[in-house]
């Protein structure tokens, strides 16, 4: 059985308040009895809301602070201010190891740039990376980077392949997931020079995943590989570009069912139905981007998630610090450099 | 009243056949009577397809040739051996000043070699794009380069911008269209050295054009601006995710709709109000793809076209030549150029 979790919450984090946040950490609690809680914000109005949560309230410990990261703080004004706020604290007690997993629904670029201050990038990593699921018709799929970083070298495209099958091995229980680089075409002539590099260390090497070699925009929804790998500025294009793309057809589509009485009507009859799309396309049931790389785990909880979604992060987090995913993917990467010969060869070619 | 226009159309072209590339050309000179054609490949299976529209017939010249491109031929076979096919001998007409303007449905890398090969590229463009249309919240949105590159310096960036602001004039008939650079966050901080300063050039030259700034992934669908400029490789997975995501949603509401008796009900109800939904989304509403920035115009349609797909390609066509985009493009290549001493006062910054 896997050992117990202590979680630091950043309670302050998110659109909806620590309400929301402390819902989403009880829905996550039934799941996992075990776990404990380290809850980080405003103590007055975290007692408040625990009230709700008598067994919450138990596997809790309030750590005060009066400092909170607000949405329009840049990265910079985080490092410099934002140290003892509770997204800096919560990801503090992982560092010095009085909690597993740090989850903040705040700020993305003030949580980026205080964990990889606080952290530091682990031995061995370049880059870290920013890492998702997201659905497909198969499932789900496993995506890196996200925005971590704007560029990406072969080097650091292996890196996140190794990060992002130990990721799709602890999250989605595949032992040999399949991994593809994201290009513009499957041949091997396309793309940039990092990525035809990448997708030669990869092919050579004998790592344990699948390496299905490059992959194309209109595939990943498709669920062909398990996981796909980019540089963090396609990364970060491609999510938003599929997350603007369903809210566009979400929109036509309830503009459609309220275009006539007829319209109405079918929606009444097929409502049902549809709510297994709505659930399958529902972020908050994808919810949760793991900041991977560092010595030490932080999870990002979107700032509109609902309680649902939090819990989705917080059960996303727990699995992570359970199955000790930094332990694989330093694994993964001492595989890899054993590997290192290779790696010359490819180069001198 | 615009001139009549010339055309001269890869009759062999797409995944089905002359006779869906005929009907098409029929559906476009249904509206734009004057137009004429020049219809390249095997004379006795255009003269078959002909039969049924007499008066695209009476229109129209047929250019023999039993040469053609195939779906798998790559862009250095077509180059090497492709010059005499129909899609070669189309592109062509166009600089020997046959045709003002070429379409083909056939292999889009060998289209774009043969193009860029043949029309050599425009004084003033140091690499040509590939520009589409694509359905947003609030009509249709211009998106360039979606892959005629792989990399683009800041200079390529502006000049796609200018492109894409003719471009949206022509099409949209946008006279001050609004124009956003593809970035990972909207703050001038972000993104990649190319992006930032293409962003200051273009925020501080004088263009016929409502320069925005910076836009996101999620926010193309939502049309919030008329013209997105990108490099090719982000333009190209954005698009193909774009793609991907509609024919997922699609797939999960079929699946939706017929889960019970109840959702097929629905559907009933409901269906004529989702097909402006679907009317909205068909790609055959959006199709053709413009290489733009050679000295002649060629236009992409679809492989997988319908009949309107090829129609509303052929359409886009005769509208640029009639507009006369190219001059368009050159006048407001000028026009930054008028400003060069702006210019190299943001490279000395």
């Amino acid at each position: 059985l896997p050992r117990d979790i202590i979680l630091a919450l950043d309670a302050m984090g998110g659109d909806h308040g620590p309400e929301t946040v402390l819902e989403g950490a009880e829905k996550a609690r039934s799941r996992v009895p075990g776990t404990r809680f380290l809850l980080f914000g405003d103590e007055s109005r975290i007692t408040a809301a625990l009230a709700k949560w008598p067994k919450l309230a138990e596997q809790s410990e309030i750590r005060h602070t009066d400092k909170e990261i607000l949405g329009t703080d840049k990265p910079s004004q985080a490092l410099r201010r934002g140290r003892d706020s509770s997204m800096g604290l919560a990801i503090a007690a992982v560092k010095d190891g009085d909690a597993d997993v740090a989850v903040s629904a705040g700020n993305t670029g003030a949580l980026m740039a205080m964990a990889k201050f606080i952290l530091r990038t682990k031995p061995g990593i370049d880059r870290p990376a920013l890492v998702s699921l997201l659905p497909t018709a198969r499932g789900e799929s496993v995506m890196l980077d996200l925005g971590a970083n704007t560029e990406s070298s072969a080097e650091n495209l292996v890196q996140f392949a190794v990060m992002g099958a130990a990721f799709a091995k602890t999250v989605l229980g595949l032992d040999h997931p399949k991994v593809g680089l994201l290009n513009i075409g499957v041949e091997e002539l396309k793309g940039t020079e990092e990525i035809k590099e990448a997708g030669q260390l990869l092919k050579q090497a004998n790592l344990p995943m699948d390496f299905a070699g490059f992959t194309e925009g209109d595939r990943i929804t498709q669920g062909e590989v398990d996981v796909v790998v980019t540089d963090g500025f396609t990364g970060n294009v491609a999510l938003k570009t599929a997350e603007g793309t369903a809210k566009l057809i979400a929109e036509l589509m309830r503009r459609a069912f309220k275009s006539s009485i007829w319209s109405k009507i079918g929606y009444l009859f097929a409502r049902h139905g549809l709510r297994s799309l709505q659930d399958h396309l529902d972020p908050n049931n994808h919810n949760g981007a793991v900041f991977l790389g560092l010595n030490g785990l932080v999870v990002k909880s979107h700032g509109g998630a609902n309680a649902v979604g939090v819990a989705t992060a917080i059960g996303m987090a727990i699995d992570l610090a359970a199955d000790d995913i930094l332990t694989h993917i330093a694994e993964g990467l001492k595989e890899f450099e054993g590997q290192v010969d290779l790696v010359e060869a490819v180069g001198a070619q």
